[in-house]
């Protein structure tokens, strides 16, 4: 049995304990940071990228796969992006017997990889916009404390680049970009704010970058994406040029849109609670689980039941556990518990003979589900479990956010802070001091609460130039 | 307009022009061997896996993934294993700026990144059989001249492996595999022979490997996937280990079952022809193509019902591509069928205004589809279409064997032959001379052709211990 951390007081216990004790990650391989997904871990995330895929081919994305392995020579061609990323690579030497003679980079990022080839794929306006997307394995040599999920060393990753023929067009798709993770994040219900980092914080080589960040308790936030404008800071090194329709040669512009397994780590966070993981049930490994009661007169009657309640889910299309194990029934609504499966199912002999099981969801709500009518009140059940879930999130995200005023009320807060910013880097230096934590950025949608009258600078006091920035403890 | 080599008698040629021409894949990436995934080539990877998943998942195995970088320390444990593979892997020797303490292995396969964690999970008897795969990518510094898909640098990967109570356990696993493998395969359409290899040429570390041959003209073949019966050899080094019902220490049994996008290759190779490639519809990219047929004095009328044709299969849950583009309907012809779509619908004025489609399969069999009936139509076809693809499949499989009585017949062979071997390494490798080729293993189940008689040796001439063996030219 398990005892979990307090979530309030000990998060990063907490959020460790959790993962853990859900089998949802198996952090004892013998590389740090280099996780093994479990087999149930695997259910989830598989049930999360077909969210990403769906939605993001649904905007006339195309799958595409690059080589992990990256030539030195290529890798160097940007150098914003190479000074970013130096420090945190990993390079292979040698192969067989002998050393390389040009030593490749495991990609940390496939900008480098993809854009050589994109520069032979893109010859005339005719082939633009290129918009493709890939999800593999990424690798960076992480100094800090790894977390699964969180920060790891190899990192399940998600990466749509793109092609077009302006300035304009770049921006259209990072705009198609934010709503599509709107999508993916409402199938999550992982509520968010979408942020145009500050310049100091943009992606190594970016025009802009505007990043999804989630709150995850007190002031601490995960960036759980992220959507890039590069202008022509990459095709110009890269020679991505295409024949416009009127002859002239032009540059392409370049976006990026970048997700990982974060989003797992983000959904345990958000979701989680005292008793363990809560999946919504878009991604949970099962939707149901199914346990029969031992009945010491009739033994195999609950057995017998159960089995057929879950088949019928099954053909129903429901990702269902039966769970036959020998353990005790309490051990496994436990179990079950700390899995975070949305709905259990218990049946018993008095079930069994009276055609129903007992539902109960991942928030303890009880009651009867009919035989004849199982596929009907099981989903109804997952959606008002669902909804309660996004409810739940909803209004702890709301009240995550206060506004500060002064630079006084940012020191030591255990709110999100709302800021008013001139937006000259200095103040933001003097607020991320104040803080003693980072500016996230400026919101590209409306501020997640009522913040009053944007009046003057927290930091400077002037009234010029100002916007609205968050401020937080970035995970 | 490309104009293919002819397969019949400059097939590596062929092959290369037709993965190029039906852009499979590209291998103008700036690392030899290591290729990238085209967006068409993906959907039919995608299309692919999908089999795999369906089949190795219905006979109870589940997916994991484990770590793409294995310390040389775990790499080193199982001897034969590391012979097998150390001149052949990539190592990471730096991570950021330093050295690493340990070198990481590139994973050539994954025993050796799985079982110190297999040795964790696998307590009891209750904890077997454990039944897990991934699909991932591996590594080889392939010396050779590499080729799409058939011996590359980065190779995409299915692995299961398990671990069983016992030796019969590991059998029965090596069983299902066989089986799993022939639905597999009935799904490609493509034939194949298992057979157990000879000692000489078992996997690195394996008690016995049964592969599987798919002939892919005069006497060539291709691998296509193996599976290895493990006994202890890697569960003692890694100290894979249980408690028994009875309370006693046991070491587990195991096995594995390995695939590749060599799959892929053998789809290309085995149906393609001279037109380009031929895919099954099971895997196939799109199943159908659309094309508007322009009408001079209409121009709006085919496109519009070429539209409606395609949204109305895609409804049906069809992969169908609506050719829209510039080209004249000629040069839309022809790049489909170097691409290998198994129907196309030709819409025109005509058609448009007969409520009628045109249909063309891709070995040129026409005939009107009716829009009223379209979905069942189209069905009918396609699997018109895919049995005829498996039965020229099957005829070229048999015409590919035939015995050999005499060393001499081997020399220059333009058949697989199928040979009498006494099982003697000596007359193996005799065998092997003869054809300058391989003594690909011993059938475990019957024989492609009527070989007559099993009378003796073809090498020693001897009558005792006689079985049926095949030798070819691997490719």
């Amino acid at each position: 049995m398990v005892d979990l951390p307090p979530k309030e007081t000990q998060f990063i216990d907490w959020y460790l304990a959790v993962v853990e004790a859900a089998d949802l990650s198996d952090k004892r391989y013998p590389v740090k940071g280099m996780n093994v997904w479990t087999r149930y871990g695997m259910r989830a995330r598989r049930n999360l990228d077909a969210v990403l895929v769906r939605e993001i081919e649904a905007t006339g994305s195309e799958a595409v796969e690059f080589p992990a392995l990256i030539p030195q020579t290529e890798f160097a061609k940007e150098k914003d992006h190479i000074k970013g990323f130096d420090a945190q690579v990993y390079w292979v030497t040698r192969g067989g017997l002998s050393e390389l003679d040009v030593p490749l980079v495991l990609r940390p990022t496939s900008e480098t990889a993809m854009y050589p080839i994109f520069a032979l794929w893109v010859r005339s306006h005719q082939d633009l916009p290129l918009t493709v997307y890939q999800i593999v394995n990424t690798f960076r040599y992480e100094t800090k404390t790894t977390r699964p999920f969180v920060r790891i060393r190899e990192i399940h990753f998600f990466e749509e680049h793109t092609c077009q023929l302006d300035e304009a067009g770049a921006t259209e798709r990072v705009r198609s970009n934010l709503a599509a993770f709107a999508k993916m994040a409402t199938a999550f219900a992982l509520p968010y704010v979408a942020l145009r980092r500050p310049e100091w914080d943009k992606f190594a080589g970016a025009y802009y970058s505007v990043a999804f960040d989630t709150p995850v308790g007190a002031s601490r936030t995960l960036q759980i994406g992220s959507v890039h404008h590069y202008r022509e800071n990459f095709s110009v090194p890269y020679g991505i040029r295409y024949e416009a329709a009127d002859g002239s040669a032009k540059f392409a512009h370049q976006t990026t849109f970048g997700l990982s397994e974060r989003l797992l780590g983000a959904i345990v966070a958000v979701h989680g609670d005292q008793k363990g993981a809560v999946f919504p049930s878009s991604i949970a490994p099962y939707e149901v689980v199914v346990v029969p009661i031992p009945s010491a007169d009739a033994p195999d009657v609950p057995e017998r039941a159960a089995a057929e309640v879950a088949s019928r889910l099954r053909a129903a299309g429901r990702r269902v556990f039966l769970d036959e194990g020998p353990d005790r029934p309490g051990a496994k609504y436990f179990r079950w518990e700390l899995r975070g499966v949305p709905l259990r199912l218990d049946v018993g002999r008095r079930e069994a003979e009276a055609g129903t099981a007992t539902a109960v969801d991942r928030y303890g709500r009880k009651g009867p589900v009919a035989l004849a009518s199982l596929a009907a009140d099981v989903a109804r059940r997952l959606e008002e479990f669902d909804r309660t879930l996004a409810e739940r999130a909803r209004a702890a995200f709301t009240a995550s956010f206060a506004r500060a005023s002064t630079l006084d009320e940012l020191a030591g807060s255990t709110k999100i802070r709302v800021v008013a910013w001139c937006g000259q880097e200095e103040c933001g230096h003097r607020i991320e001091a104040a803080l003693d934590g980072a500016l996230l950025g400026t919101p590209e949608e409306a501020l997640p609460i009522d913040a009053g009258p944007l009046d003057r600078c927290v930091a400077c006091g002037r009234p010029d130039g100002l916007r609205w920035a968050l401020a937080a403890h970035p995970l």
